[in-house]
């Protein structure tokens, strides 16, 4: 089982100290966090890790996950792309539709705790069908700096129901909220199997399993295919990079069930990497498994990350926490991650060649790469592991109901 | 909202009216369901339905849902088709994260139910960590028949702390239990958009969206791109088929997220179905709309279910309801759903010859395959809807906590 305690030899005793500290005002108080499944395997990621800590430190804390049908998640992924900017048609019967399965839900989930924290906007509805008894929190993931202004002119009406909305970034604050806003960062486990310390062995294990040559340097990018990750993109940049220097590229990524657009996004990714295919110069992997990701991230020689939006960016968060140098855009998140320069380099998204000439710099300068990865090592350790993202956590609830 | 009274125009009074005298006997029992996403969209489906009715009808009713991670879903989906009899390498890893992924579930899970209903096998070792304080049952979806042994018995551990296990069939019951077995069918909703009336302007308009030509007669299999489902098989039937009437087929099923084996499945599919896919005389879909499904069910001449395998076989349930003949694999649940001969014919499922030869039958006699499926909407009716499995659960219930 997780304890606090095993964290001790990343983050030290005091760290440990202080959260103990801090959850002592909290003691046998009750939370519920509620989330839904699909779209953002990086939240029930950061739950399933921050939710037994909770426990283990006194808090009495549960988690509830809303079941969307396939019905209910296209409309949801609809609103989550809308909420980062896209376009959206938003029907009456979209609008029903998300507000009933909110109520349906309602129906058979019993809450009496003394704080309710609801994840992302799927369950954002919830709040209509409870009497209202304790604080409610709306914590949300999603990069909010320019969404579509309909749709937030809709899923206004149930924020402000809330006493506190949390957001990932300083610019995902809204002005047009009258109510407390709190910047949170996400976090990563370094316990977990994807970031754990792992032999030698083992990485030669899972290269070996999936087939990926380790006989040129390689460059990475772990995410969903997924337009707003742009895998095209980083097709064109390897295509730019391999004029120059001799190297493989990995998209590795799962695809969503029931997301016609994921598969689409997939196959246009397949027919672009075509001719490198066959030689293994580009390697397309849709598995999700936790030590394949471990072991490509290290056994990478940049990370990429070419998002054209991203919340918070964990996958470059995996990647600094590996000693990796990390060739990121410059969006959401991911400047408050990566330090250009220092830790790895940030670029516009749409800068192919920018990306490019930097990936080519780092491959071309070993030891920079290595001290660059070494710098991001510390910046995760200090702000991004899931020990920090409790205290903030503690810090909240100590706020308002402590 | 989803209210009891809303299926009496299906069902008649007497049924409505049985179902709430059953439930006075058990006002306000406290009662908790918990599954896990993935693997078992109907279960969820299922779930989605009853739970509602069953706080409708004056239970209190709860749903929990388990959040496995990927490696715990790989895991769990080798147990799937374990229990189903394929091999696998049960080794002391795959059981450790299984049993663990279960105790810190349980850490943020609070039971204090008069009845747990622990459905399939991911949450199954649950009990183990609670001190038990009420009947535990389990209800198991698939097919038991013929498990690999080494499996059965590990489960067999956790499974024998439980009061009552469920299956879907007399031939799932297992002779080494020595617990009390009960078999309950599954059903589906009428309600619901998969199932209910949609006017004729709404089938065109979704058989236009998704480019799917009328002009000639459909046969269509609705069913995940899984083995188990047999897609290619399916291909070979059309295959024989297609040499004596002119018609077109239709394969529409979802893709597991996570599943790099139901992807090669699809990419097999694919390449087998190549040269029919020009013409759209095979047409492959991997949406997920319920709309799309009720309209393709209520389009196609002939519904296929050509399983290897089957629990029960939901997919047929909602063809027959939808007063279509079924030619379908005579395994799991089907021969319970589908009398041969009368409401469709029942065939080998490695018999390709066999499927195609009635499939050309009820081709080419239009009049008695419109007879055989009004036989079987008639007996899904009786039989095969949510409110016969509510006043089985109530049964249940009234026998245990009544």
């Amino acid at each position: 089982m997780i304890n606090l305690e095993d964290y001790l030899d990343i983050v030290g005793d005091e760290t440990i100290s202080l959260i103990h500290k801090k959850a002592r005002k909290l003691l046998d108080r009750h939370v519920l966090h509620i989330n839904s499944t699909y779209q953002g395997g990086g939240v029930a990621e950061i739950l399933s890790s921050l939710v037994p800590l909770m426990n283990d430190v006194g808090i009495d804390a549960g988690w509830r996950i809303f079941p969307g049908n396939p019905d209910f998640f296209s409309i949801t992924k609809k609103f989550h792309n809308g909420l980062q900017g896209d376009s959206l048609d938003l029907t009456e019967m979209k609008k029903k539709l998300y507000v009933q399965a909110n109520e349906r839900f309602s129906v058979y989930t019993h809450i009496d705790h003394d704080c309710v924290i609801i994840h992302d906007p799927q369950p954002l509805p919830l709040i209509n069908f409870f009497k209202k008894r304790q604080p409610w929190v709306w914590r949300c993931h999603l990069d909010l700096s320019s969404p579509n202004e309909k749709l937030w002119k809709f899923l206004k009406k149930f924020i402000l129901r809330y006493d506190t909305v949390i957001v990932s970034n300083e610019k995902f604050k809204k002005g047009d909220l009258p109510l407390h806003q709190k910047v949170i960062y996400p976090a990563i486990d370094p316990l977990v199997p994807k970031n754990m310390e792992i032999p030698e062995e083992t990485i030669s294990k899972y290269m070996k399993k999936y087939n990926i040559p380790v006989d040129k340097p390689l460059l990475t990018q772990v995410s969903r295919f997924d337009k707003w990750k742009n895998p095209g993109g980083v097709i064109e940049i390897f295509e730019l990079i391999r004029r120059k220097v001799d190297c493989r590229l990995v998209l590795c990524g799962s695809m969503a069930a029931d997301d016609p657009e994921g598969m689409r996004i997939y196959e246009q990714a397949c027919q672009k990497a075509k001719r490198y295919l066959r030689d293994k110069e580009i390697i397309l992997i849709t598995s999700e498994n936790s030590l394949l990701v471990n072991a490509l991230q290290r056994s990478s020689s940049v990370i990429i990350q070419a998002s054209l939006r991203e919340g918070f960016g964990l996958t470059v968060t995996e990647a600094l926490f590996k000693e990796k140098p990390v060739v990121a855009s410059d969006v959401g998140g991911i400047p408050v991650q990566v330090e250009d320069g220092k830790s790895g380099f940030l670029v516009d998204p749409l800068d192919y060649k920018g990306f490019a000439e930097r990936i080519i710099y780092l491959l071309r300068n070993e030891k920079e790469a290595r001290e660059m990865g070494q710098r991001g090592q510390k910046t995760v350790k200090e702000k991004f592991l899931m020990t920090r993202l409790l205290l903030d956590y503690l810090d909240l609830l100590a706020g308002i109901i402590g």
